[in-house]
């Protein structure tokens, strides 16, 4: 399998179920449909829908199943970085290579526009044909995606994040802020790809462990990048982490032993995807992705 | 039946069903659950939740079915609050007599906890007992729910509401405006209130009639108060709609006139609840009582 052109595909058949679900031209103020599609497209890497996409296959399920789920993942992502990158928190110029929302449309815009993607990412969660089909696993979907947005996961993190920076932290303090900040969501999404999959308790909860692994591994690479990386290439202001205090791997571990601990964690990860068998290659060669990855 | 009291316990039973879906102390950061709580709670006059619960009365339903759908209507319409008073948007000081959140916790913050009350409530409206046993219900309410918040609702009026500061409008403008900001919370609580008691396709409609008369109604008079009215009865800013030169009725008709509509738009609202006999009067009485109020 070449990891390339599968997420080269899935990418496409993520930014096609975007487009579907959002509100048609006409029927919304322009100025805010322009900001949300503006922050939608290009996207990045888009790898939670494509770990929901992957772990519903890998469950058995179909892939119509899951789309909408998807693309309401990436709507929530979307609009995490919308508000992370306002000024009154990250207050960052720079987002996947051209200028965050706030410095095109403006503060006000940016706000609503965050918050018209979130709400819209629940309206599309409750209203595809699927949920009309079958409403307790919809319902079930809606509850996993909004207990990891919310004050529990990625919110709590965002906030631990910012009331730790530029103090002494702990690795239990750094592990909750990134499972918050990034695990959170992650594992949502390959739970949420069992869930539309009508999966066993037990394979999605090998899909939850696989995102927990996974997240984890992602946001110490993140890390690394940060510390490493050139803005160009990552598309956002690097070495930001270090100039802001904030608690990182890096930091509390140094550059070797982080990689390490990235290199575990996807390990880890691979080993419950490797329980699907030849249908969770996939998610096994993302997380080798993940590891490899220099932007 | 006396309103006041009726108005008391109701406002008490959404106030008890608010603390109880609330995450619990120590489970999250406690900076953003108090800042949560603390726009929470005194809360307003709690209209939105109340008028679901009434709803959901008057075509037949059991409170408790209705109650966590009432919170999450009524942190919904909080979110709202905290997010439209930010400096980038109407930037006021003041709200239900008190400093607004980003005064108190800064604009960070108040960013968070506006995102966690919007998250929030449909992590409660996918996860109530009811939710479960009957999820076809829970998801169209979650539907209706996230349909009246997003950008063809209230994200819709504030982009609107904003874009027509200082400039001329004319009455299909306003009438978008209001409908957006103010009716569609409204009018949705009243059909959630249908939904959750399992109501014919006719009553829902007939409740979903109501509140768009009523939500009318009731932002014409806070038009009205705004202009007549002193801060410190109002407990926001009085007056600032003029000097924003915002859209609204008696800008466009003048008082007498502005009051008329309102009074014509509360009766329709009255002869739609008229319709469900004797379990209808509170609506009624809802709809003098929004006509009638100073505050």
């Amino acid at each position: 399998m070449n990891l390339g052109s599968l997420l080269y595909r899935e990418q496409r058949r993520v930014d096609t179920a975007l487009r579907r679900v959002l509100p048609r031209p006409g029927t919304v103020p322009r100025t805010v449909r322009r900001a949300m599609v503006y922050s939608l497209f290009p996207g990045g890497k888009r790898l939670r829908p494509i770990l929901a996409i992957l772990a519903c296959r890998a469950a058995g399920g179909r892939i119509a199943d899951v789309l909408p789920l998807a693309a309401a993942i990436e709507m929530i992502h979307t609009y995490s970085l919308i508000h992370d990158d306002l000024p009154a928190l990250d207050n960052d110029d720079l987002r996947r290579g051209r200028a965050t929302s706030h410095r095109v449309f403006g503060e006000a815009m940016a706000i609503l526009a965050g918050d018209a993607l979130l709400t819209h990412a629940f309206e599309v969660a409750a209203s595809h044909p699927g949920a009309r089909r079958n409403p307790a696993r919809a319902t079930r979907a809606i509850r996993v995606l909004a207990n990891a947005a919310g004050v529990t996961g990625m919110i709590a993190g965002q906030v631990m994040d910012l009331e730790a920076e530029g103090r002494r932290f702990t690795r239990a303090t750094l592990l909750r802020i990134h499972s918050g900040k990034t695990g959170a969501l992650i594992s949502a999404s390959t739970r949420i790809g069992g869930i539309m999959a009508g999966a066993t308790r037990a394979r999605i909860n090998a899909l939850r462990l696989y995102g927990e692994h996974l997240g984890l591994a992602f946001q110490i690479i993140d890390d690394i990048l940060d510390l490493e990386g050139h803005s160009d290439r990552l598309g956002k202001t690097a070495g930001k982490d270090l100039r802001a205090r904030k608690a990182t791997f890096p930091a509390l571990l140094g550059l070797a032993a982080s990689r390490r601990h990235a290199e575990r964690s996807a390990a880890a990860a691979s080993r419950h995807a490797a329980s699907f068998g030849r249908r969770g290659r996939p998610l096994q060669a993302i997380a080798r992705f993940v590891i490899d990855r220099q932007s």
